[in-house]
């Protein structure tokens, strides 16, 4: 709940109008500029701050405003069968595009039974849960993986030549919040060593090596360094395929070929590739019957005997799901220096900035 | 190369017509019977030999004795859409059941760009690369993921409840060997930790927790508890989603309700769910094209700059592609108790075993 000195809980639908604004106000249409935001304020609302407008706002707005990517988002079909589909986002917004190939992967798989889209020339697009939860809204379950600018190395290597590389898979439950598991294939972010070299602590080993590509607990050094990829060798096999089959299938990006990161605002379109599978429950087992399987087996698991001085088993996307019902009473939390670039940001760009809610607790 | 006191290495074909009698002399065909064996062959070319003759050609024959698994497989279809399937294995041999589902979804994403193809009563189906390969073969990408006995506690829990639940891809490539990743989801493989308690070696802490859900370096303490999944609550996480897409979607078996372990001979039963995808390149790209990016890209990754002490890096399944056309020159190295145990079971069932290969560089 505490943000710490000067940050403050905002209502969601306040910094919603708000991000709106912003995104209109830089030419982007009204209706993608919905989807976008949409996607943002879910990511805070689940807790996933680096994907919400805490951290991506700016640099979306920014990329915009130098021509880097197209405020309005045209999606085309470059091929097409009856299960599988290949757009081109034009270098139009991710989320935007990514909805969009959701909806068509959801759609044919409502046909045909399972769907494969994949997605070119896009950019960054968020949290990979929201458009999990899409298919989980159809019965459907649902696979997403995309590729982005370089910062882990091959397993043996010291050059950054792999993303982040996230994989998301979402699976509908009954009465127990559908599993939503959305991981990036590092062990950790390169925003979470930047969070440990702000206050100059040391980080575990395990997480980062140096650019001599000799393992580091020294957050600075990691900085110039690599991240590493979660379960050694296993993580990096997992980060290549998300690669080969969001990039290099897609006829998109991969690899080291990324112009640069997302808050380097001037560098080239990224040419990100995506896909996006959905398979509907029903075509192996009535829906109902599914849905209860699944409760059990999560109960199952939730109810199991715990390891000491553990309080509680989650399910994946548990704490994103209680996360989300309590910030939509308490209001996402902004640190000082997000509000201040807000504001200054709402000057610019002529718009209004929402007060913080009074106490954190006055969303209505 | 070599397999220490009185092991030995047999040629490939000596050793695939030994097991191929094995399984007709307890009753299965013999064109399942070469399918079989194949799978386990081929596992153990590739150096996998926890997955090949050495460790499950004799659960498979003992499970087939006792009736618990069938030695005449049936394949029937459930359910059955343009691109999805739903096959009941009818508890035959699980490397039957499996190359029928991979070929169907091969053919279905032959027809309509991808598709994806459950089973259930099926059994044991040896090492997923084998499966994944068959839709290289097709210029086809694979994603195929089975559960089993429970051997892994949930994250934050201490009885086990997860199989090993592995997950492979494979990616086709032109010059370089296509990219094979077939993974347990755990650290380790229990087989491994057995290794060391024998020999009364520490296990490396983070492999595994003891009964009590306290993590262990004790191999013994280790076995009476829980493996470990990769990656943490990451790993937990893709496990899960394993068992719900193989095991809950199916209808087979998951979780904590296998009634054992494969070397359990009398054990009813298995009903092991599993999943096979297949998604045609050409639904996305032109073949040639694709290969051809495919090894660019992982050439970029191989020739990049190494971390000290490591001598090459590596594409995932290179290393057994890599071992595979040493033990097709050198032959399959079988440890002394193995070859005791095939003698035994060549005497037992009526048949040939075979002579060890001569200076183990003699395989025609």
């Amino acid at each position: 709940m505490p943000v710490g000195p000067q940050g403050a809980h905002f209502q969601p639908e306040a910094l919603r109008t708000f991000a709106e604004a912003a995104f209109r106000a830089v030419g982007v249409p009204a209706s993608d500029a919905a989807i976008t935001v949409d996607n943002l304020i879910e990511a805070n609302l689940r807790g996933v701050d680096t994907h919400g407008v805490t951290r991506v706002l700016v640099p979306y707005l920014r990329r915009i405003q130098k021509g880097m990517m197209l405020p309005v988002t045209e999606v085309s079909v470059l091929r097409e069968r009856p299960s599988t589909a290949l757009l081109d986002g034009h270098n139009g917004i991710g989320q935007v595009i990514a909805s969009r190939a959701m909806q068509l992967a959801i759609q044919k798989a409502g046909v045909t039974g399972s769907a494969w889209v994949s997605v070119c020339h896009s950019n960054h697009f968020g949290a990979a849960a929201y458009y999990a939860q899409m298919a989980v809204q159809h019965d459907m379950v649902a696979m997403i993986a995309t590729n982005g600018p370089a910062a882990v190395a091959p397993w043996g290597g010291r050059q950054p030549i792999l993303s982040t590389n996230p994989i998301a898979f979402a699976v509908p439950a009954g009465s127990e919040p559908p599993v939503i598991l959305d991981m990036a294939t590092t062990v950790v972010s390169r925003g979470r060593i930047n969070l440990f070299a702000k206050q100059n602590l040391e980080i575990p080993w395990g997480w980062a090596l140096d650019e001599e590509g000799r393992p580091t607990n020294n957050p600075h050094a990691a900085l110039r360094g690599t991240l590493l990829p979660m379960a050694g060798y296993k993580g990096y096999g997992l980060s290549l395929i998300v690669d080969l089959l969001s990039g290099v299938l897609s006829g998109a990006n991969y690899g080291m070929h990324f112009a640069g990161h997302l808050a380097e605002y001037d560098r080239p379109p990224h040419n990100v590739g995506s896909l996006f599978a959905a398979v509907s429950v029903d075509s192996f087992m009535d829906v109902d019957r599914f849905k209860e399987r699944v409760d059990v087996a999560l109960r199952e698991i939730k109810e199991s005997p715990r390891a000491p001085e553990i309080d509680r088993i989650y399910a994946p996307g548990e704490i994103e799901f209680e996360t989300r019902q309590r910030r939509l009473q308490e209001g996402i939390p902004l640190p000082a220096e997000v509000i201040s670039d807000f504001r200054s940001l709402a000057t610019e760009l002529g718009i209004a900035f929402p007060d913080a809610s009074e106490d954190g607790s006055a969303c209505s």
